[in-house]
């Protein structure tokens, strides 16, 4: 049994009161993960940014609004846990100022300076300890193998998920496992629980059946 | 029986193929309005952005993504109406320029340029014929009366629902409705369902079954 910290859903980063900039992530990718790690009997922990699906009862969740807060409770949770898959799509672009006031249209528009967010699975891979494993996922929208090896090399990710911008909000996903190495492990398509299974598969054998005394 | 058009939800303005800037409407209130429009024997249709909640089997639905999808809906379909309640909270800002491809993080942020998005109800309101009826909602952060009254006049809205921001994705909300003069003829609390049979009635009392011959 393994204990499985797995990020899901979108966050989102607030202009004023009422505006925020967002993504369609429904949190379904990481519903479906965790069901497929809790039937293989590990203990798993949901962290989620706002969603309106319901994850299984046997996992603990904990809600989160912004990238900050997912990565705040993410580095507070990960020493805890030995590994995680992030299957969050954290909005990564904030704005430089937050008005306290709902910004009123005055027929000018606005310029919106915007900041990047610190990479919530970046900074968990950078920080792993030996036992622990870290796996990334890459949206694209074009099939951007290398950019997607390099981002598991930069985030320090044992694996990365790499899929579309179709998955987004959808019940079918197609995705291929990548090594830091670029090399495809896993290539699957079918409805998120299918490929949940397929990628908690390769997990299992990877990483955490994995004796420690040759590479993943 | 009336032939009720009524806007509902959010709209989405894209950045990219995945982010957008949007606001938590989640359409309970469109959808309240609605099965209150159709308990009192009108006809409905909605026209809805994005949501998850469902709305009444008997009601008519449109769904759009982008205000301008909204607006453009709303004035091709608006001759066929005898009125309509702006219930939707339209993403009033938009990207001068939107990335055909996801926006590459690359560690210096991006200045974002937006425009305000065309009012949906002002256009209707600007335009309207002199059986046709405009009930506008205003979202303040503050209790803004007189904006609210402002708002009513500028987008010749018959009457305006002034409410606060507590009212987005909550099951309760608190209104008033002024008129163009800043007269208040409703003041009312609770469920979303209760404050739109509320509405309903001023808005069956003044502008539905008034006939004509003095002002509503």
């Amino acid at each position: 049994m393994a204990r499985l910290l797995i990020t899901s859903g979108p966050t989102r980063q607030y202009l004023d009161p009422v505006r925020y900039i967002t993504n369609c992530s429904s949190g379904l990718m990481g519903a479906a993960l965790a069901q497929a790690a809790l039937e293989l009997g590990h203990q798993v922990t949901i962290l989620t940014g706002p969603v309106t699906i319901c994850y299984p009862d046997a996992a603990s969740v904990i809600e989160v609004l912004s990238t900050d807060e997912m990565l705040s409770h993410a580095v507070a949770q990960f020493p805890d846990f030995d590994g995680v898959i992030g299957a969050a799509a954290p909005c990564d672009y904030k704005p430089s100022q937050v008005s306290q006031e709902k910004l009123v249209k005055d027929g000018s528009g606005i310029n919106l300076e915007l900041f990047e967010t610190p990479d919530v699975i970046a900074t968990l891979g950078q920080s792993k300890l030996d036992h622990q494993w870290v796996v990334g996922f890459a949206l694209e929208t074009d099939d951007h193998r290398f950019r997607a090896t390099t981002k598991a090399q930069q985030k320090c990710c044992d694996l990365i998920v790499l899929n579309g911008v179709t998955a987004l909000n959808s019940t079918m996903t197609s995705i291929h496992i990548l090594t830091q190495q670029g090399e495809c492990v896993l290539r699957a398509h079918g409805t998120k629980q299918d490929v949940s299974h397929e990628i908690l598969s390769v997990v299992q054998r990877r990483l955490i059946d994995f004796d420690g005394e040759e590479g993943p």
